[in-house]
């Protein structure tokens, strides 16, 4: 799998940001250790997930193309999915819920995709895009449980590890596990000694659960700020390697998460979405004791007007300083 | 002056940062023009003001050094001032109005700046750090108006210009005109006939009053959301440099302000204070035709929690979109 890694980052090339590693001396002293932040924030879309999507899309067969793409999605993956056929003139297709935000619908339009909007109440998505595969011939990009999204999200672990000398600890956001069981492999492909922790919200702690237990917990849309986490659970392919490759998972509050988002924004000036700041909130709130050298991955900026203003209405007086301040 | 920024590029070696460049198809599309944003947002203390500040207090003689430095200002620039005595080991006293938010007065006191209050209705503030520097035999430093300022703060377009190949128009925030003053000495030193434009408030247009009648016009607390853009005139050094040195002054709406900061914010995931985002807000709102490969200075990202949920709830619908969409 890791082979897999290394031809998806020759394979996104010019195509996908090598996005900027980013440090801060307050962050280093506040957690005792030297942290990179490897801000997929920068990527294009807003988040990861273009590389995944891009990966398993430019793979396809010349007839395959043809036929066009459907994903479901009403995130990240979707605009990934979107831009990625426009970019390769492939059609794509995307099945998201009807009361999902106009802008996100909007959003992925503008990319040029097919929204087809279902009801959440009473369609199954999985079965709506099941059909448009069997009626249009198109293929099924899914959001994580397939080795070319994998392979794909592996990239961005491999360039932080491949940037810097050596990395002791890794913090992953983990989600359905895409981005979770690339990273674990392309890090331990380059540095067996790495080691990598999967983060996720308290509210949505079913991979964790499924991790500690060896048996797959389901927890179906917790209430997390973290919208990108709200899959219901690890897939039939990340299950079983993040069994195998993850060395630990650990989950944060509610509060941790706003907490690191802020964090982001006052100190560091990065714009990054609550699924985003998950390892950096596991680091802050001490929910994971660095080790030496400790990457975190921040997945992603995609966040809206009304949860930004939430999350700083929602700030404590401790960290509102609006400098970017160091540490004494 | 150049040879004195290239000097200054020397004695920021090490202490300020080389901040990145970032680039987005999104803006470059929609204004018709290679653009890269010089981001002094990640600057240590969050803007350009640590460059002058630390060029400045590190020329100052051994003893004068022992006796400190003294400032006033309630924004960025005490900030530096407070960071550079903390580095270099010298006493920094910063004189703020009584009234400056709790927060900024908190941040310059982590810092180990000695903070005095003064009754803005009541009190000179400039009169009381002459106070000071006569009593404790302390060094002013002030926040644009002397020529190791002015040097530091051009080091920012200097990194810019030695960075790309060629630059033919750079865009600059102007409040004080050190910045402005500063960049236009330095692109010009490397490029000759790259054009420099100042980007000021509408609300807050003395400087290019002053830029285009050659008499220095005044404008006393403008109400404009660009608070680092509030000193009421240009310096007895840096006007006479802007006129010399800066091709043209434009002025942008506070309307155009706040959509440059929610377009760096949703589109881009930088987090850009409303002075900062000056130039951005010149090509997005037209006031400025770019021209070829167009630089322009993000001059500063610290922004309160109050400032950018009235930012992010006055957003029109047009920009709403939340993810990091190129254009089509």
């Amino acid at each position: 799998m890791f082979a897999q890694i290394q031809e998806a980052a020759q394979r996104l090339r010019g195509h996908a940001h090598i996005t900027p590693l980013m440090t801060s001396r307050t962050l280093d002293q506040r957690v005792g250790a030297a942290v990179f932040l490897k801000c997929e924030n920068f990527q294009r879309t807003g988040s990861f997930k273009f590389r995944g999507a891009f990966n398993a899309i430019s793979r396809l067969s010349p007839a395959q193309k043809t036929r066009g793409v459907v994903t479901f999605s009403s995130g990240n993956h979707a605009q990934a999915v979107a831009l990625t056929g426009r970019l390769l003139g492939i059609a794509a297709t995307v099945v998201m819920p009807v009361d999902a935000p106009a802008i996100k619908r909007a959003a992925t339009e503008a990319y040029g995709a097919t929204v087809i909007a279902y009801d959440p109440g009473r369609d199954d998505r999985e079965e709506i895009a099941h059909r448009l595969e069997v009626a249009q011939g198109c293929t099924l990009i899914p959001p994580f449980d397939h080795p070319d999204v994998i392979a794909g999200q592996g990239t961005a672990a491999l360039e932080l590890l491949q940037a810097l000398e050596r990395l002791d600890m890794l913090l992953v956001p983990c989600g359905g596990g895409g981005l979770l069981s690339g990273s674990a492999i392309a890090a331990k492909g380059i540095h067996p000694a790495c080691r990598v922790v999967g983060i996720e919200p308290a509210l949505a702690d079913d991979a964790t659960r499924s991790f500690h237990s060896g048996r797959l917990h389901t927890v179906h849309n917790p209430p997390t700020i973290a919208d990108g986490t709200r899959t219901p659970s690890l897939g039939r392919l990340t299950f079983p390697l993040v069994r195998e490759h993850v060395d630990d998972m650990r989950t944060v509050s509610e509060d941790a998460i706003m907490a690191a988002v802020r964090f982001l924004f006052f100190r560091m000036k990065l714009v990054v979405e609550p699924s985003g700041a998950l390892g950096a909130a596991a680091l802050l709130s001490g929910a994971v004791k660095p080790r030496g050298r400790t990457g975190v991955l921040l997945s992603g900026g995609n966040i809206d007007a009304a949860t930004m203003v939430r999350i700083l209405q929602s700030e404590g007086e401790k960290d509102a300083t609006c400098a970017k301040q160091e540490g004494p």
